[in-house]
């Protein structure tokens, strides 16, 4: 290996190997593809790389991904008075894909999860406060994932906002649609049995 | 999802869909990722991306990636005259791990395949030919990869250089070390079975 190191290809290497799941031979993988490549696409990768992170920031409002001054979502006019809470920027943009939510987002970047030292003050939760009293509110959906760090936020913030008499509520958990009950974990069968509907 | 786009996240995403084995969806993971992360990493990774492939360029030798005037492997002065032909630089590199040969490499960036339209003037053979007459080389052996092209380039090559006078081998192809004879195809097993040796 010593005598075929290239130095600007290992450095390339080590940044691509930081992707997430991403090992050596993959970086590897990548590296080699952006150096055989022509010129031009190893100039807009990194070009891509820079621009996004320079231009995108937290939006104000709600802290979700955005490269305008407030977010799309936030700017819209015929939005609902209904905020759905969720961990990350991208959880947002799996729930926007289901396209029948008219409300808002608010991004609280983490959870409490008191193993990791992250407690309530760490995330963005003073913001999610204010706009509760600020925009008329009338229910928040705390759509946090459904594990132990999600469920202690989910009632940390069911706590925190009853007072405001804002309704808050929290996404179903249950069996996914189209895959077969016998595979279904004892917990998901249990929460699924117990939060049951008429038909 | 139209009310969520983020031009710049757009580009980035599109940009990294581009890298071998990436769809959509595992480029999302890694455009969050990059704009999560705090600044430095974007720039380290952007810069990386730009510095390698300015930096690095075929060796005028052989044909490796190198970010030398000459290639580490060609500028060793204890090499010995034998040529290892590979189809990509990346094939030196899985060699070159296996540390006991001591020859050069010659890369072809590519091989022969008609149905490509890629024949023998569309591959890096014109100064392997040369290379072979100025630098005493004693022996070639072919390392393409064991599929049709890499068959018909390796006999093509040996065409080629066998009137020169220099040994022409090809690389053993036969069961891999730690399979099983029952998962081994039957090609594979064929060759092994003709290519028997005395034991």
């Amino acid at each position: 290996m010593a005598y075929n190191s290239i130095e600007s290809m290992d450095v390339l290497v080590n940044e691509l190997s930081k992707l997430p799941g991403v090992g050596k031979k993959t970086a590897q993988r990548y590296a080699y593809f952006i150096i055989s490549n022509d010129k031009s696409y190893a100039e807009s990768l990194s070009n891509a790389i820079k621009e996004a992170k320079e231009n995108i920031h937290e939006c104000p409002r709600c802290g979700n991904f955005t490269d305008t001054e407030e977010c799309a979502i936030c700017s819209r006019t015929d939005r609902e008075p209904i905020v759905c809470v969720v961990k990350e920027p991208k959880d947002v943009m799996a729930i926007d894909r289901i396209n029948n939510f008219k409300g808002t987002y608010h991004v609280l970047h983490g959870v409490i999860n008191p193993i990791e030292g992250k407690g309530p003050n760490d995330i963005n939760l003073a913001s999610l406060l204010r706009r509760v009293n600020e925009e008329h509110i009338k229910e928040v959906i705390v759509a946090t994932n459904p594990d132990v760090e999600g469920e202690a936020t989910a009632i940390y913030i069911s706590n925190l906002l009853k007072p405001l008499g804002v309704t808050v509520t929290r996404i179903a958990q249950g069996i996914s649609i189209g895959s077969e009950l016998e595979f279904a974990d004892a917990m998901t069968l249990s929460k699924a049995i117990d939060s049951r509907r008429p038909m």
